[in-house]
């Protein structure tokens, strides 16, 4: 049977078939008609954060980490010093991308398991006032804990530190108010809980610090404050514009605003999460986290302490029942990942929940019941 | 009516409706299904320009001009010293994102209307021994003009110069073989004449010369020797891979190698070159470029010399007619441009040329006949 598998992983997700079929026409990034998408899509992207006032939001080709990457680029001063709250896998790479640039990188390190520590923060921000930007992963994809943005923002307004944030797994699923939230930088992409296909990031940037950006890239491609400078005059993107994935992003937002905006797509994964975690805990499978700590976009297991366990074998089991599951991305500790989000509702993750346990059972994890 | 329009552009293009349909399907990134479908796209990649022996193959997320950056900054060490063969407008961006990065960068600028000349290559190469890499665009973009790959690379191979090619607008459609031809990195993009949508590039990089390019990269999203040792480790893309773009340039070298590989490509486009110009030609359109310069990729039109002629409302009616032509690029004389590549063969361009004939009538620039 050629019937698509359900994607459990955090992006590529699965998406509609409405989504998909957007992208079955080509654009003329020249054109009027995709001008006039790209401004749609951007207008769009600011009503979810409350960001007219005071943000821009300037699309960027390539993946989400290209996104993060141009977002230190373009707002961190050659001479600036930057401070990773780190938590996690996602953060290390923030940290690696900041060094490599040549801008000053230091980081704070957290438990995988904890979130990162506004009080620990505020302790480094006093003793080394050199750090000029802080960044924070939002929801640390590594191991799917939900960092607090709000209170990580409060501490920068009032150390007067810039704040880049990588959103990429919570932007339009968790809410973020740029009204109450003050960052110079947020980043996310297309294909993770906007739902539309991979291939394009976005950065929300702060009305404020734009013009100081001007300059500040060491790289063409990744130079935000270029490419927006470039789209506010003429609509267009500088370089080739991924069109079939913008097209789609749009469409997917189209149905983003139609389920009920942000507050519905959170109930839906938070309900996708819950039964997961219920369906994988009644069969023994632990997370990984504290339940208060767990974002509901993508959830961590502890592999099954049992002899016959084998991550390869658990993947191909539960591919051929139709679902794609996620590997660990922890050192310390065996585990797996199972992402709650994309076009899927309590049907698919109740039917993901049965073939696992069908796995087990085939593994000889679990007795067949 | 809802029919699309044809698009006469450098890309994005025209493609096949089968090459879109490729996309209807949302695909694991780190799932076996995919790692094959990148492996076949590298393999058949290398196909076309007869370089497994010598090369390998790098994609990269992003715009065309994301994998030239990438190409310099893998490619050229940080004290290199690159020379940049300027005949237009692409030239010069390869020039400018060579200087942003920290590498030093000179340009030696040939007329737009001519090919960048080997000679002259050489008397540069003899005068300056700093220089390390040579960047030649093989297409430019901005006029059409095809510029001479064998005779450059022969000088920089005889002086020991490393040569980076911008083979954009003509990988797939001009025959480049690495056998005979020496580059250190050739740069091209799914959405240009292999007529895949628009999302990603590749980079191919000479094996001899792989090693010496690690850590050269002071970008870690365009380090293409971290993007090919991770590859070669995995099967994966570092970051999230545009899933449905990749997919859709494997649907789409599938009907190029179909219709008869670069050989049958060159002559659809020579043909479509010809109708094109013959058509437009004989309505009194002169074409910027001597026909022996003239790439069958895009022809550069000089603007009619008639008080009647505005480029906007030629584009829109020619849009109304259903083509998407292209603006100029020169900053010295007006002129517009129209793509001969893409989904498209003689059919199409004659009414490309009947829909001209008849803008040019109703602006009032020809007679009615």
């Amino acid at each position: 049977m050629d019937r698509d598998r359900i994607l459990l992983t955090p992006g590529p997700l699965t998406t509609t078939l409405r989504t998909k079929l957007a992208m079955l026409k080509d654009w003329g990034s020249w054109d009027g008609d995709f001008i006039a998408v790209t401004a749609n899509v951007r207008t769009r992207l600011l009503d979810i954060v409350n960001g007219h006032e005071s943000h821009v939001v300037v699309p960027l080709q390539g993946s989400g980490t290209f996104s993060v990457e141009a977002a230190v680029a373009t707002v961190v001063p050659r001479d600036g010093h930057v401070l990773v709250l780190d938590n996690g896998a996602y953060c290390k790479r923030a940290a690696k991308l900041t060094q490599m640039m040549g801008r000053r990188a230091s980081a704070v390190t957290f438990a995988e398991d904890e979130p990162v520590s506004p009080t620990v923060l505020e302790a480094h921000l006093k003793e080394d006032p050199s750090i000029t930007h802080v960044v924070l992963i939002h929801c640390e994809t590594g191991t799917g804990v939900l960092n607090p943005l709000e209170a990580v923002a409060a501490v920068c307004q009032r150390f007067g530190k810039g704040l880049i944030v990588d959103a990429m797994s919570s932007f339009g699923a968790i809410a973020i108010d740029a009204r109450t939230t003050r960052f110079d930088a947020l980043v996310a992409a297309s294909g993770k809980c906007l739902e539309g296909v991979p291939g394009m990031g976005f950065v929300f940037l702060r009305k404020a610090i734009l013009d100081g950006c001007a300059g500040r890239s060491q790289s063409l491609a990744m130079d935000l404050h270029d490419q927006h400078v470039y789209m506010e005059k003429t609509g267009q993107w500088r370089f080739t514009p991924p069109t079939h994935v913008l097209v789609a992003l749009s469409e997917a937002i189209t149905q983003f605003v139609e389920e009920g905006g942000q507050p519905a797509r959170l109930a839906r994964y938070a309900d996708n999460c819950k039964t997961l975690v219920g369906g994988l805990s009644a069969l023994g499978l632990k997370p990984f986290l504290k339940p208060e700590l767990q974002a509901p976009i993508i959830v961590t297991f502890h592999a099954p302490a049992h002899p016959a366990y084998d991550f390869k074998r658990f993947y191909a089991a539960a591919k051929a029942r139709g679902f794609l599951l996620y590997p660990g991305k922890l050192t310390q500790v065996e585990t797996f990942r199972v992402g709650c989000i994309g076009a899927i509702g309590r049907t698919e993750m109740q039917q993901a929940v049965n073939a696992v346990a069908e796995v087990l059972q085939e593994l000889g994890i679990i007795a067949v019941r």
